[in-house]
């Protein structure tokens, strides 16, 4: 087995979550990342907890042939023709199993990783958003946990990369087996300049000039727990507050679908105005998925610098320095402060504004970011 | 897909479990079986219940990795040194994230598959019996619900039959999708005999005479619905009563390792003696799990004429025309009568005499099969 897997498993154990003796632990992968499946195991054996390995998450190819048999045979879960002769949309039982697993652990690890990205991209997205709603308190569950997300660089992640399959693996296990103590100190500038910051405006380019308030709610230092890699800061913008519209200039997949210059106008907070210029569609179930999917639950700076390519993949491209990123969906509780509202949703879906041209960050009126640069990167020069 | 795939899943669902709107399942599978759990996805999507799927018992590798690493670190399960120096076994805690995903399961589907049934060959029996002793919670949650064990044709399960892999398909499907009311038929007359008997002997060779009561304990006509495929009639010995010993003439594989020529001498239904010719430390390692793995929990008869010849998978090999089969360990609830006692153990290890020549067995001084043909199947003729 490559050196680096089990050096992965040891950051997800020691540094990412904390393993402890007596910890029941579920692992969530797809086949492809057997080797740190395996790895873990070794690890969770030695430290004496107990490990179950599902593919709830990752079992792409399964989960599409079970909603699309849901779809098409709904009227066993009580779908019925409405007044103008349509199938009414499919409804999903939150599995009472599935939510008892997640109850009784300590540690949920998910490992991204997939033999074929595009595998739900034929699955109705009405579908895919019923069964969502219905995952919801699995969810909460879940982020109640202590919890990892990772990526495995299997062939087919390569390959939505544009990359060999060993140059990805270099540039997984580069932005992966890192010195995550260094990483937080830079990133904790940044922390301090927003923590205590009530307005943030993000402008780039003509068509990015958004402003939201952060007052009150806590800016959270990624570096590498939740999510591995890490390598932001992020917080929630207040639910009400977000005026402006905003340009994602850079493509994300959602549900094995590319969405590219995805456009939202929002006015006191809302989404009032969208449009993408592939599979717009997907966009506009995403946001009807409820109320709370046409608020931002999230606003992300991007600032780890060994993520130095877009690779199609938000666990990273998000990360990326010289990028800002916004969620619509729900907001994570720590980044809520006591008191302030946090937006709520079954969804939680990130997009990325590029920053590293004629763009800037203005926190309380000041500029903290130009064109990608820091104004403390300045000052450590 | 090959349509035999979706049959056997269909199978399953409406045979076996009896699959209902609204069941909360579990599929317990090796990736090599990924075919037969997409399809076992769409009938599942289909009638309305909700999966989850996990690789706990036969994620064969993952399985290895952690019981070695948690043989070598003890210290974290509390295994200290003994007055002789040598280190005591290791323990384990009964995973209660697993125990809780299965109590509240309706109904649990484990496929049989492997791309090395010789996957755990190299973990210390001991570490292994010290697990399964910590699993028995969970195995007695699983046999309270509606379950099947079923197996797909892997290329490793077509090799440690000594079959091409297509030639195991073959097999494997024939015996599986077939006509399972004309199976049960067949086998009534079997349980007709068996189920108001008081003592059965089953005499092969020189090697072989043994004597036990299966007074009040009923016989199961095993027709595809735990196992699939079925073809078995099956009740449990009075725990005390077995007397006479046995030449288990048919190899087996238990825990990765092929254990040949079981011999074993019973006397108040107690295993005295025993031993074999390959791997007779892990037979001994099974008797000494804990004290119901001394006795007796099942004798079954092997009525499955379409499964036709030994493929090293007590699934198939104990349903074979012209065998016997005994377990060591646990017996199945609804084999003992009420008021009697229940042979009780975390193991349950099943071993196989060949009826063919030279052999009879006798219910109640009565001859009812001689050198594998039935007396009802001569009436038959």
């Amino acid at each position: 087995m490559d050196p680096r897997i089990r050096e992965h498993a040891e950051i997800i154990a020691n540094h990412s979550v904390d393993l402890e003796a007596g910890d029941n632990v579920v692992v969530d992968a797809h086949p492809v990342a057997e080797d740190l499946v395996v790895a873990l195991h070794e690890v969770i054996g030695d430290r004496g907890a107990n490990p179950i390995t599902t593919s709830q998450r990752t079992g792409k190819r399964q989960q599409r042939a079970y909603l699309r048999a849901a779809g098409d045979g709904g009227e066993a879960r009580g779908a019925s023709e409405n007044a103008s002769g349509e199938t009414a949309s499919v409804e999903f039982d939150t599995p009472e199993h599935e939510l008892a697993l997640i109850e009784n652990t300590d540690v949920y690890i998910a490992i991204r990783a997939s033999d074929n990205v595009t595998q739900t991209s034929d699955v109705d997205p009405e579908t895919q958003s019923a069964y969502q709603q219905a995952q919801r308190p699995i969810l909460e569950e879940r982020l109640s946990k202590r919890w990892c997300l990772t990526q495995f660089p299997a062939p087919a992640n390569a390959q939505l990369a544009e990359m060999s399959t060993e140059g990805y693996e270099n540039f997984v296990w580069d932005a992966v087996n890192k010195d995550w103590e260094a990483q937080r100190d830079h990133q904790e500038h940044m922390v301090e300049l927003m923590d205590p910051a009530e307005e943030i405006r993000i402008k780039s380019g003509d068509e990015t000039d958004v402003t939201m308030s952060i007052d009150g709610n806590p800016t959270i230092n990624d570096h590498g727990e939740h999510n591995l890699p890490g390598g932001e800061v992020f917080t929630a913008p207040q639910p009400d507050s977000v005026e402006g519209e905003v340009l994602f200039d850079m493509p994300l997949y959602h549900q094995g679908r590319e969405i590219t210059d995805v456009y939202l106008e929002f006015e006191g907070g809302e989404v009032v105005q969208h449009s993408a210029a592939k599979n717009e569609a997907v966009l506009t179930e995403v946001l009807n998925t409820d109320d709370g999917a046409r608020r931002l639950g999230e606003l992300g700076i991007g600032m780890n610098r060994d993520i130095d390519r877009f690779t199609y993949n938000m666990l990273f491209d998000e990360k990326m320095g010289d990028t800002v990123h916004m969620a619509v969906g729900r907001a994570y509780d720590d980044t809520v402060g006591e008191g302030n509202e946090a937006n709520d949703s079954a969804v939680h879906v990130d997009m990325i504004v590029d920053m590293s041209e004629d763009s800037f960050i203005e926190i309380d009126g000041e500029i903290v970011q130009r064109d990608g640069t820091f104004r403390f990167e300045e000052n450590e020069v």
